[in-house]
């Protein structure tokens, strides 16, 4: 442990390293001007949400202690501080799920203990921030975020699993509670009365589901067919927003006749009400917390300061993939040391911590990198049109633009320019030869091509965005009007929409597709490791993953030792490096347990002979694959709604493509033989012989 | 006129054709055995499904004088009868939604007619019959069937939107009449409190969008990726009963305290009810209607009669589609005379006529000829492989399949079999050469592949699903616990499920799709129009049909006039002769208006150059298309949703394969040269040059 003799290395070389680019990262923050505020915005309504619908969350599981106002408060702390002192300014920080979770813990604790009892639960909690705050000192000055490879996709995506499984049960119990009467609530009024509660349950669902599907829906918009460009971008952007406010005003068409308290709506106190006012006293209270406790809360200290390590982390590292190819240092070890910070500072004021979150945090990054894009290439298009209009040579052209690439792209690192740009200049240079069968030289074509992404690394979007939430804390008395229906279909789409891009679940669905369809996964983009790894070694390791997921979700259900929940995590991670290696081959795990995840283009055609069983001749149920590939479907593809039967032939316009500049010639005769294929199907009747060629054609 | 000249041709020809085949008619349907009840129950089910929900929309147009016992029994008995004595046996008869348009018109003329009133309505009705029967005698003794091919796809087209736009305005007002007490309802009982009618439709709400949804899903199980062919199968064929049956269960699910009646369930008398038995008193009354009326009933009849005379020859055409290669010969106009009578019978018995239907007439040939198929081919492998086993040769194991074939196929035209069976035939004897890269000769390949599909043309199947129809006749009282609620789900289901393969909706979608985008078309399977036309021309086309279909809509708001909402569809056909020629280049209203659906392959991979505009440089939008396509869509393509960035590779299964058969370079490089680019795109992290690649790909 080399790291342990050197204490405090990893956080200086953070503090040299941003201190350098400090200045300049409000520089650009202030340079971009109003254009920042597309993804502050953008960022702003992605995680402001989530932190409502966890207020609403923990509101219930604590008995009202803790609400909206707190986590909203948290949040919008936590964010400023950050992004005015942190390491990497393209961190974004909220209230998280896990933190959720572990105050309910802590809750239920306090209230059982006669010693503590709910009046004494956030003084409590604030010994457990104290613990945990230290524990993290010590985890940044001993340079632990060295052992951050450790933490594996297997972990990460079994995490996200059970997240994914409790946001689906917190969906659940809550459509479930909206049919009878809230515990400490007065069951005489009338919107308690049976037809009510009844009618209220029906709201609820109705109201769920919709935002659970539109909200679904909105978040594909990109890829949409219709309408113009920017609207898809819109509602692909602020969609969920959106549809949250769309089904919070349908709430209001309820007829007059029905009692107010139906539907039922966000209930948290305002933050000018004594109710929230307490939390300046929470900090008295926590020398009357007796001793015993204050040191029992070392144990979740530790799983707290364990989950934080390891999200903050994550989360931080996600916003800085080597993709984005940044130009500022990282700060691992010294964000470690600030969230210390920030945790002490929410427990004594009663407010639950805020840690590094996903995915707000790339889609930060990523919001900034477009815009950025853009900035840069308008400005180059201009410079290059200008020369053109001056009959300027391609070398005097990227000269030009060359130029005004560096003048605008001040970063400390920009020797390597001249070196990234080469790419952009032998395009340049080369135009004149029509290489590419376009004869007019397009400068915006080329920039678009080859300018390398830049990142605008700022910190005014974060602070800003910081801001807005914090001002959201006196928007409660709006936020109040959304039902709580809403909220529960929330966190379906919450759960439902992390999944994809899963590994662990996409190969439980891996399982339930039959030998003989398995075709199908190849046909589209799919995971590499479904083409490297046998199918038996996916099985068995999905199936072990399975289960240890069953037992982290056992875990939480235990009534007290439930707080050790994160405990299983942490083992996984010694599991991986000492067990798993013994179970499956290196190679196969490195691909299943991979740092990247990578992807393999669709291949082009229905091909059978690209079914699994034909890479491995090894592999079961080659039988069944005969039968699976029914006629049946054919006929239905062949078939319109009305009955009618479709004429399949090949593209023209390919077959022109492909004659005039004759290559390619293996596509052509593809598409016309598939045609012909199918012609000769409808014609001679027969599906079965559609198939026979499909398959002959790779052949 | 040549055909007004000869009366009884056509008839007479028809009669004689069937004749000479009619005993083996049911030879066939016997040696099937129990096999040809799959098809039968398939069948059932989707007919049975559409005249109970036409029974219920029909009971309240008309007050209850008709409801889904009478349509039942009018499917059934014309559907016997049709099935014993009918000329083609594969059609499927039917009350369809223009009937009960029809005769909700009839309905609401007859009650404001002071001599007629609502007792009179069926009497009165029954003399429209009359005058239909006539006219639908008359076009079959002319050969008015000779003119069935100008009943073009504009025509058809545009009826099948109209009655889908007619379904959605059925599932509204029936969503929204579950809100409010039915008239002619006592408004004291309970389940009309407000808050019961409140639950009540919310109920509906949720049960119809259930029914709506599962149904449409369940339709595509064919082709879902997981659990087994049969399974999804099941799902695909029975799925919409099936669900019908699932949220009926559903809807007993509701507590207790809710008032009977909540949910509101079907409403239709049973049939051995007074209100249903006063049928036979019909004939009597009709001579009770005053002269005036009798003659007043002849224009309704002129419209039934068109209608029927247009609908039942295109079922007929569509059961008989050339790619099935029926052996035995049509019969349009016998079965137009047919039709004849039993409009007229159902007319003296108070009933709505059945006319043939779509798409169930389709379907059941399709179902029939997979039946076939399999029969067929289990017999010939059987045989093929006894051959085998004793060391045959491929000539004599061909020898013998053909054998088995003609054995098996008893068609009056089996001269033809061995021209068919030819191109199996050098199939097998080629084998040897093992041409198809597979040694072993593996028999049912290549019956699978060769043999011409057979559809088991008989009139049991038809006969049965009619009993069965009849016997739901009995089953009313399970009938009735059907939620009203589920049939508009139904109405709209039937609705939506119409619209793929209408090229007239296609059309319409894509004038939403903006010049950037439309590439997507050609990425997907697309009508050949689509690449043929000039968008120019698509675009005139579509809005005038839009407009046409507007009128046509209109016209049965209009109180009585609504009667003549046909009249439009006859005036189109002289329209799309004499008018569209004018303005549309004859080649291209070709191919709008073409008589089969044709489509065009997929073109392999997103090639900007594919799009209009490179074929059609005259075509607008070209600069739009530059920004239609963005950055952040790739991007969002690219990453996970936890903000994962992908690394996008060649399949080295593609490559592999490519390789070691060393052909098909082009497929090879090509998937090569694409992943490279997005290597190359996240390596550089420049988006756009992915966007480059992919185009210059095609160049």
């Amino acid at each position: 442990m080399e790291s342990l003799r050197t204490p405090f290395r990893g956080i200086i070389k953070d503090v040299r390293g941003r201190a350098a680019c400090y200045k300049q990262d409000w520089a650009c923050g202030f340079c971009s001007g109003a254009r920042i505020l597309a993804p502050t915005a953008y960022i702003f309504f992605a995680s402001a949400l989530p932190v409502i619908a966890f207020g609403e969350q923990l509101s219930r599981d604590t008995d009202g202690s803790l609400s909206t106002v707190e986590t909203l408060a948290s949040t919008a702390i936590c964010g400023i501080i950050h992004s005015i002192f942190g390491g990497q300014p393209l961190l974004i920080l909220g209230v998280a799920e896990p933190t959720v979770i572990m105050y309910t813990y802590l809750y239920n604790f306090a209230k059982g203990r006669s010693d503590l009892g709910s009046e004494l639960y956030l003084a409590w909690a604030g010994w457990v921030c104290v613990w945990t705050a230290l524990l993290l000192f010590l985890l940044a000055i001993f340079n632990a975020c060295t052992i951050i490879t450790r933490f594996t996709r297997i972990a990460g995506e079994l995490f996200g699993m059970l997240i994914t499984v409790l946001f689906i049960q917190e969906a659940i119990k809550g459509l479930i509670s909206e049919f009878d009467i809230p515990k400490a609530d007065n069951p005489a009024l009338e919107k308690y009365q049976f037809q009510w509660l009844y009618t209220n349950g029906l709201l609820a669902i109705i109201f769920a589901i919709g935002l659970f599907y539109t909200a679904l829906k909105s978040r594909k918009a990109r890829s949409w067919r219709y309408s113009t460009g920017w609207f898809r971008g819109l509602i692909a952007d602020y969609g969920v927003p959106l549809m949250v406010l769309t089904w919070t005003a349908l709430s209001f068409a309820v007829p007059k006749r029905v009692p107010d308290g139906v539907p039922r709506r966000l209930f948290c106190p305002l933050p000018w009400e004594s109710a929230s006012l307490h939390h300046w006293t929470v900090i008295k209270d926590m020398w009357k917390v007796p001793p015993t406790h204050i040191f029992s809360a070392f144990i979740p200290a530790v799983m707290i300061a364990g989950l934080y390590f390891f999200d903050h982390s994550v989360a931080s590292q996600m916003a800085q993939q080597k993709e984005f190819n940044l130009k500022k240092p990282s700060a691992y070890h010294y964000d470690i040391f600030l969230l210390g910070l920030l945790t002490l500072l929410c427990g004594l004021l009663g407010l639950p911590p805020s840690n590094g979150v996903l995915p707000q945090s790339p889609m930060h990054t990523k919001s900034l990198a477009v815009l950025n894009k853009q900035m840069i290439q308008k400005r180059m298009v201009q410079s290059a049109k200008e020369c053109m209009k001056q009959r300027a040579t391609n070398s005097e052209i990227y000269g030009k633009m060359q130029e005004v690439f560096i003048e605008m792209d001040k970063t400390p690192t920009f020797t390597s320019t001249v070196k990234e740009l080469q790419d952009l200049k032998e395009a340049v240079l080369k135009a004149d030869d029509g290489g590419d069968g376009n004869t007019k030289f397009d400068p915006e074509k080329y920039i678009d091509a080859h300018l390398p992404v830049r990142v605008n690394e700022q910190r005014m979007s974060n602070l800003l965005q910081s801001c807005l939430v914090g001002l959201s804390v006196c928007a409660i008395p709006v936020i109040k009007l959304i039902p709580t229906s809403v909220l529960w279909g929330y966190f379906a789409y919450m759960a439902i929409d992390s999944l994809p891009g899963n590994q662990f679940w996409e190969r439980i669905l891996l399982l339930f597709i039959t030998p003989g369809r398995r075709y199908r996964v190849l046909e589209g983009v799919h995971a590499s490791f479904v083409e490297s790894v046998p199918f038996k070694s996916i099985a068995v390791f999905t199936l072990f993953q399975f289960v240890y997921l069953l037992i982290c979700f056992g875990v939480t259900w235990v009534p007290i030792a439930g707080i050790l929940f994160p405990l299983p995590f942490f083992l996984l991670i010694s599991i991986r490096q000492h067990i798993l290696p013994k179970l499956f081959k290196h190679d196969h795990l490195q691909e299943l347990d991979a740092a990247e995840y990578e992807e393999i283009a669709a291949t082009p055609y229905r091909s059978r002979s690209l079914s699994f069983k034909d890479i491995r001749p090894s592999d079961s149920g080659d039988e069944e694959s005969e039968e699976d590939f029914c006629d049946a479907e054919i006929l239905d593809e062949m078939t319109t709604s009305r009955g009618e039967l479709k004429l399949r032939t090949v593209s023209f316009k390919e077959e022109m493509l492909f004659r005039v500049r004759n290559q390619n010639f293996y596509s052509y005769e593809c598409s016309i033989s598939i045609s012909s294929c199918i012609a000769l199907t409808l014609a001679f009747g027969s599906v079965g012989s559609l198939r026979r060629c499909l398959s002959t054609m790779i052949l």
